[in-house]
């Protein structure tokens, strides 16, 4: 099985792409898609956690956040220069939901059915809870300001820019924080023990490039994933930002999925928590203000206010995601309670 | 006294029923209703106690808040196959707040002016300010959506319909969490101790039937009582809202009351907390869902959207009783911030 | 450079007097005034530090926030008996968001570039979060029930005099629990080594009389810069609110500010987060309620209802303060994201 491995990720890949471009019809493209992304997930989450013995869970799971990030700014870049704000925003949004909700759902409950304590680093936890809060203020302010006073589009576009250069600054005080001033205080000590005796298979080096190797696949075949579905959510008579906020969110973020998921299932939740978490802080503090920056660069400029329902949606998933890991340590219940909050989440944003 | 005390019991119940039915007068019937259901409740916090002592403060505790809520659930059906609606969600917020902040207000304020701070399991806390919160998301969401979006009023009430069944699943979930697979977690372990020695008066069984029959009791007297009070009301000129919300809620919570206070006094405030925050929750996570179910039989049907200022008040309540048990104790002084913020939720909804 | 010092703080005070009540012209005053500011803080923050010696860090801390909140309460009143109700609550919004971002931020960032990790008590975090949630309920109840239902102008100032008294009551029973019935739990032991053999300068009483002189003297001081600002602004075309919640904010909190970060730096964080936020709770339970009933006296009565922008940035200022300090130690990141939410919150206003 393990020998058969890489051909049939290679083939699936081959078969997708093939499909893609040869526009063999949306079914058969879905389905060739649908199966070489479980191959190339796979690989994706041995990859992040074998970076992750040799870096630590905490850079493992960084950078596996940053590489599955890197495909959510390429499409929205492409986006932005056909002006179609409204959908970057609702991808946005459905990254940040789908992240701390349904990735960090799935890792909590599939881990707590294993183990019914998975404990990580507590002050990680309320530190990635205060950014979190950051990140929501500077989506609310500006928002709420906006929506109650009269305030012109050009001061609105302004001040979007000077917010998001405040967000960026933010992010990199946080990486020059939790990787430099205060590495040690934010690690996990935890599961130390459990990875004792344990050998990765690779090499430092072929680690890496096999976890670049895998994003830039996931990449590929997510944006055919995507593709195909814009039919069927067509066809089947969905909103855009339904589309935006769900099916994008989660067929983008299957990279993030597969390897939580997988991290979580051997117990190292530490690394499963900053994929998600960590992964939403991304977007929240970096991918969404380097878009309005970006976006100065075409003829419309996109500005940082988002939508109320949007907001909200952002809002509550924050609050119940730092609610339920701000003890350092979640459950199966845990889990679960995440995955019903992005279920109501799914039925309002569906009905609208 | 302690002989007298089943023959008054019966007495005061007697002359509160004939009163009631015999209407001899509104200021007399609550004369009588009120010396009864200070016997009645009496009874019950003896039986809750018992209970307690077999079964652990926390399994005394959700029997005590399900039959509490029994009645609850009862008088509601009655008013949602009359269509009022309103008062219906009225009086869920009113039982919502009421529980947590004035239950626990009184508890903690009661047993902390003997106890200097007041200890009770912190895994527990925080588990009931994730639930809590569930609870005002999906309250939340719908309403929000409903509110800036155009929905009509079919997809409104499907939204209702998914969404408490959502709610009636993590309900379920909670309890297989809470009773069977994490059991050992939540429990108290804090005052065991002072447990030791004291035998209780009744056996298992009576202590069972006897919490079962005081319940009961409970339940009748305060239907009489707020039938009284709805003339008062309408007396004083208050409006259906403040009655619904505060009266009718104060009364109809004597049970849950009357026994937290008794275990707050007796330092059992893991009981006491489990009353208010457990009788709470399963007001938001099972008795609101399962109404909008119930009204699907009638010819109109419930949705579950609640007004701005119910969703406030239910916010606020929610958001400082979890500041303050979050922590694992309380002291009079927190109790006295969750009569305060009771107080000015009063004078507002006076004022509607 | 020790022996110059008090002559030098008289000089420039008199200075900044002549200059004041002479109209020497704005930038003038304003270079006196910004020169005699640094002399008398740097007093105040010795003469606290020396109080706190004595009487505690917590004692030393609230003594320095009343003697501060006293300059605002006189400015207040003055301009409520001219009826300039709106630029009152702006200021009172600007001390609040710049107390708990600006002084506690500058002093976890300052503080924290020295030393990794600055602790204090846990348990006085918890209550404080406990007591700056019931001030934006105070405020936010009786908003949003105003905006959303028809309330008579006569019954909303009816509700804020009730609402005022509770957070009187409130505060006066924090006084009793923090200073008497609870006091050693909410007490610093974690530098008291670090005081270990530092021996203060003056005696207790010179100490006291030292912080009442410099206080008067921070807010005389204080009035003649915000006068210059005054005249600036008009010059710079910036709003009466921007200018009451950031310019008089910042001058007028000089006291505190200088106050903290110099307590912050002699790792005596307890006493700057007591400052900071006690400060803030002094405004929210006490100031802005005794305001409310002081404006009973004149012809015009000032209510509590603060404008949605007003109440949104206090309430992301609390929430991510108490988010920050919740756990009872601070670091120089921490700071750092306290300062980036007060520049957006700046910004926000500056565009309205």
């Amino acid at each position: 099985m393990k020998k058969l491995f890489f051909p049939l990720l290679i083939a699936t890949f081959l078969l997708s792409a093939a499909s893609h471009y040869g526009h063999w019809g949306s079914a058969i493209e879905f389905g060739f898609a649908g199966l070489a992304i479980l191959f190339a997930a796979g690989l994706l989450g041995k990859a992040t956690e074998s970076v992750a013995h040799y870096a630590g869970q905490r850079l493992g799971g960084l950078l596996n956040a940053t590489f599955g990030n890197a495909a959510e700014l390429i499409i929205s870049i492409f986006l932005i220069k056909e002006g179609l704000f409204e959908i970057v925003k609702a991808s946005l949004t459905g990254a940040i939901i789908g992240n701390l909700l349904l990735v960090l759902g799935v890792s909590a409950f599939a881990g707590g059915l294993k183990y019914k304590e998975q404990k990580f680093n507590v002050h990680l936890a309320g530190q990635n809870a205060s950014l979190m809060l950051l990140g929501i203020i500077a989506l609310f302010i500006p928002a709420i300001f906006v929506k109650t006073e009269h305030i012109s589009d050009e001061n609105t576009m302004t001040m979007s820019i000077i917010v998001a250069g405040f967000l960026i600054l933010a992010y990199f005080g946080w990486l020059v924080y939790s990787m430099v001033t205060h590495k040690d205080l934010l690690e996990d000590h935890v599961d130390t023990q459990a990875d004792h005796g344990e050998e990765p298979e690779w090499s430092k080096r072929t680690s890496i490039l096999l976890l670049i190797f895998a994003t830039v696949l996931v990449g590929f075949i997510s944006e055919w994933l995507v593709h195909t579905l814009d039919t069927f959510s067509s066809r089947f008579g969905l909103s855009d930002l339904f589309v935006g906020a769900f099916v994008v969110a989660i067929v983008g973020n299957a990279a993030e999925h597969s390897a939580a998921v997988m991290l979580a299932l051997k117990n190292k939740m530490g690394a499963a928590v900053e994929i998600a978490i960590g992964s939403s802080l991304q977007i929240a503090l970096f991918v969404a203000p380097a878009l309005v920056f970006i976006s100065l660069l075409f003829t419309d400029h996109m500005n940082l206010i988002f939508s109320t329902i949007e907001l909200a949606a952002i809002g509550v998933s924050v609050f119940i995601a730092t609610s339920i890991s701000r003890d350092g340590s979640t459950t199966w219940y845990e889990g679960k309670l995440l995955l019903i909050v992005y279920a109501i989440l799914g039925v309002a944003f569906y009905f609208v």
